[in-house]
């Protein structure tokens, strides 16, 4: 393989002619290093035998945002802009120069953790830097906030989205079709409280529609731990709209809370940007196949644009779907969103045994795959996935919340 | 005109050659870019003309002001530190190389909010950080710590202070007399609480003793919302003094606690340095002439010397009045205090009709100016305007505090 | 003296060409500068004659390091890591290569401050940092959390550690041996409620296997005000061991709470890492020599390594000892902790009359000195001198903890 490199990405890069892939260390808290501004291409790599790709980090400045650094991997089908600084979370996925996943959210910087407080607002601050297109609401606890059986106070979706990332590696195969994989550590370690460290994963092939993520979340202490994860997974304009439709491979759906029951019948729907509608929330048990594997999808109503997430039902065994159809301005959004838990508070999860134990020593994966759906043949095509799980069956309505906040 | 300019202003600069002023976009977090230090003057732009003018933008370093931009305004007359950082206030102004606007404060550095954590000490955190001649407290809140009917903590003042401004523009009119702008804009925005965005606009003239506010505060949501206000305007050294006065134009007077009744009779002269002061502060209903506009005044003992503050009390109906004339290391300062409200907590200033709602799509508009007043024909024309609006009334004094904390 | 310097060191330095010393300021919030990367060697300052020596300031890359300084002093014997931005704290120290004083945390980043809510987890978020050889813990308060008589929450071990010192200077005499000192300024100022500013102190001869502390705390303002300090000083591997042993010349010892008075009596002595154990805390009463002078002795189970900690007792009346000889992923490490506290609340030592007063405008002197033992002989020594100060009494041991948290 011949490669083009600047100094600085020579200075870093893990040597590698002689394996299987070129590998970039862009950040290394270990060795207290970090790249800087950095871009490779698949010119710059000699890999130009198939589609065009790049993969650029970039330091963003201005308001909160001061310093958070930007990774976008193109594919030449897809870029995919991940945010090292805020525990590798995806903001957003264009296509051709226009966003295919994500959505508007009323913040609108890429809030550096730095200017975060968690604890605000009685454990909400994490709405401060609330806009991306995939979040990891984890792993240390993921639901609500509000006072654990000991007394702490239990903040919004977890830290791992407010942790900026120790270390940072792009890896490129050198053999076509040079699959692009992005590690990032997301350490949460706190003396004496906890230990939790996720490689996170982020993988895609030049000129393919979508990616892949492989996290592994590690207990690297010496004792067992509970551990919680949602892949609180965002989605606006294009896709969704008035008459667009969810489709999840699930035995039941609950509503979240009381306000919830009135959107139960219809909760495959969606409403247009409604003033006063806030947000419907429904807990759903993920059905998977016989190797556990299942989807969710979300198309707009002409049903030929849209997008799939498979995941494992043995790695996260039930699904959250967040409707907050209100205007535009507030953030028109639908959040569907697999887990190991539901939303709500550590504490209400416990009796329903939807917070589980990573041993001392243990690793745990979560792999998902995002795909955009990009015709009425692809939206068709992942809709009869999630009917060959189902078997016929509709997903069970029950009617009562499974918890009361 | 003719323009020379460092190579970052022009690539961040809007050319305007063909326009009516010359735009320097230094900070805009839109596009992720800040311009770093940097410097125009009146030479490098050809505007020699009139008096010689500068605006400079440099980033501080060292202790917990690791990182903080300031922004000087230098008229030829007064020199004014804007601090982007730090929501666009006022540090200080400086006339011939003195202080002629500030106070000495405790608190030393220009303190970086990634520093600060607002919700400490019971919501006082904000002291950590308070040295500025002029700070916004607002506008999602604007007055003492304390827990809202919400069960949600308030922290003192709001977090307009402590919010890096998004975007940095200077605007420098070609033609005479080559008025200096500079806008800032504070995002205060978080998911599903608030969407209150302010366009600070700070403008002067070179030459001139006087400087000007011309904030817009715009209701971004789809909702109404509340909004609170004080131009917490702050003085010592070299105009407060023992024998200083302060002359406002207003219909009565209270004492904002019971400590402060006690001098509510001599609520216009100032003591010196005084061990175990602490602070008094007064509630003025402010007084308007036929438009509204109003102003209030600060002079030194031989009234030689002073500031006034114009104001509309459409805008700012009621301005706070305090008194922190403890001794010289504690801060020997006076604030000056234009407002919406005054400093209670919101709770308490809703009875009182002092918490207003803007529209959603609505914006609110407030001016002030302060002018320093530099002789003693200066200090008399402010306060024969103050005169005029009071036609020979005297300010009612009202013995009881209008709430209780 | 001929002295070689960099640019950078050339702008900042103190022109000190007829004085005694080579100064060097590195940071200075007072002047908003700092010098960036930088370092001085025994050879670019023409100091041959004696162990070659150096010292460099580098800033540290990734994760929630991001942005931190460390200054590295290497006399030649010992290599010194401070860290400026968590307030001149000491990292840890090596010799050859090899760390001999510190030890190994779950955290494994030497956290940037702004990335710290000292508020979380109810008042343990110091412990999201805490890695260090040396922590100050003070000056304001020093122990656990819990809400102050006042209704304030005081958060663990006080802010020292977390404030980014507001000026670095590094001092080296012209004279052999050369001597190397180190200041460092932290300010902790808060309006209307603190003005505490330390300046910290490092003192090491080039050769020597020992460094010195000497801080001074001031309160500048014009009030009295309490204070609290405690150097929580920390080691692990490769002192401590299985059978290692700590000697302190005190009258007497308690146990921090119940859990503690099961190993009441073989205090002195060390498990190797123990699952399940978590720490045990004891509170010993320090006993000087006729000045007041005194030390604490950590060693190996051979007798054969090991560090002492020199300080009086008159500027440091109590020494605690935390044996937190968990499993090493838990961070196996003891802390022999002189202050003027234990480590309970500031609220239960009042009563025990360890909450001292500092009067408006004094000084206090903090002087320690960490010696790294390396022989049998040098073991002997220091242990000798333990015994001169006990002239053969031995601890008392008092079965009931002091106070009940």
């Amino acid at each position: 393989m011949k490669v083009k490199l600047t100094l600085a990405a020579i200075t870093l890069a893990l040597a590698s002619l002689n394996t299987q892939a070129a590998e970039f260390l862009l950040t290394d808290a270990a060795t207290g290093s970090d790249v800087g501004n950095w871009q490779v291409t698949s010119s710059t790599l000699g890999m130009t035998s198939g589609p065009a790709f790049s993969v650029e980090k970039r330091r963003l400045h201005g308001g909160k945002q001061e310093g958070v650094d930007v990774l976008v991997v193109n594919n030449g089908e897809l870029s995919v802009t991940l945010v090292p600084t805020r525990g590798m979370g995806i903001y957003q996925v264009t296509s051709q120069g226009h966003r295919i996943l994500g959505w508007d959210s009323p913040v609108k910087e890429i809030v550096n953790p730095a200017y975060i407080d968690l604890e605000s607002r009685n454990g909400l601050g994490w709405l401060d830097g609330f806009n991306e297109m995939m979040v990891r609401c984890g792993f240390e606890w993921t639901g609500h906030p509000g006072y654990d059986d000991d007394g702490h106070l239990l903040t919004l979706h977890g830290r791992a989205q407010n942790t900026p990332v120790s270390m940072v590696k792009v890896i490129i195969d050198d053999q076509p079709p040079h699959k692009i994989t992005v590690l990032g550590q997301v350490a949460e370690r706190t003396f004496k409280k906890t230990q939790l460290v996720t490689m996170t994963e982020l993988q895609t092939v030049p000129g393919s529609n979508a990616f892949s993520i492989h996290d592994k979340l590690t207990n690297v202490s010496d004792y067992d731990d509970e551990y919680q994860i949602i892949y609180h997974s965002n989605f606006g304009r294009p896709i969704l709209e008035k008459g667009a439709k969810v489709t999840i491979a699930a035995s039941e759906i609950s509503p979240f809370n009381d306000y919830a029951k009135a959107g139960l019948k219809e909760w495959q729907t969606y409403l247009g940007p409604t003033k006063g509608f806030d947000e419907m929330v429904f807990n759903l048990k993920s059905l998977g196949d016989s190797k556990g594997n299942t989807l969710a999808v979300l198309n707009n109503k002409a049903a030929n644009s849209g997008v799939s997430i498979h995941y494992n039902v043995k790695q996260l065994p039930v699904i959250g779907l967040w409707k907050n159809t209100d205007t535009e301005s507030q953030g028109y959004v639908t959040g569907i969103e697999p887990g190991t838990s539901y939303s709500y508070n550590t504490k209400l999860q416990r009796p329903l045994g939807l917070v589980p134990t990573i041993k001392a020593g243990e690793s745990k994966h979560f792999d998902l795959t995002y795909t955009v759906l990009r015709s009425s043949a692809e939206v068709k095509g992942a809709l009869k996935e999630v009917a060959k799980i189902m078997k016929g069956k509709d997903v069970k309505l029950v009617k009562e919340p499974l918890a009361k906040e």
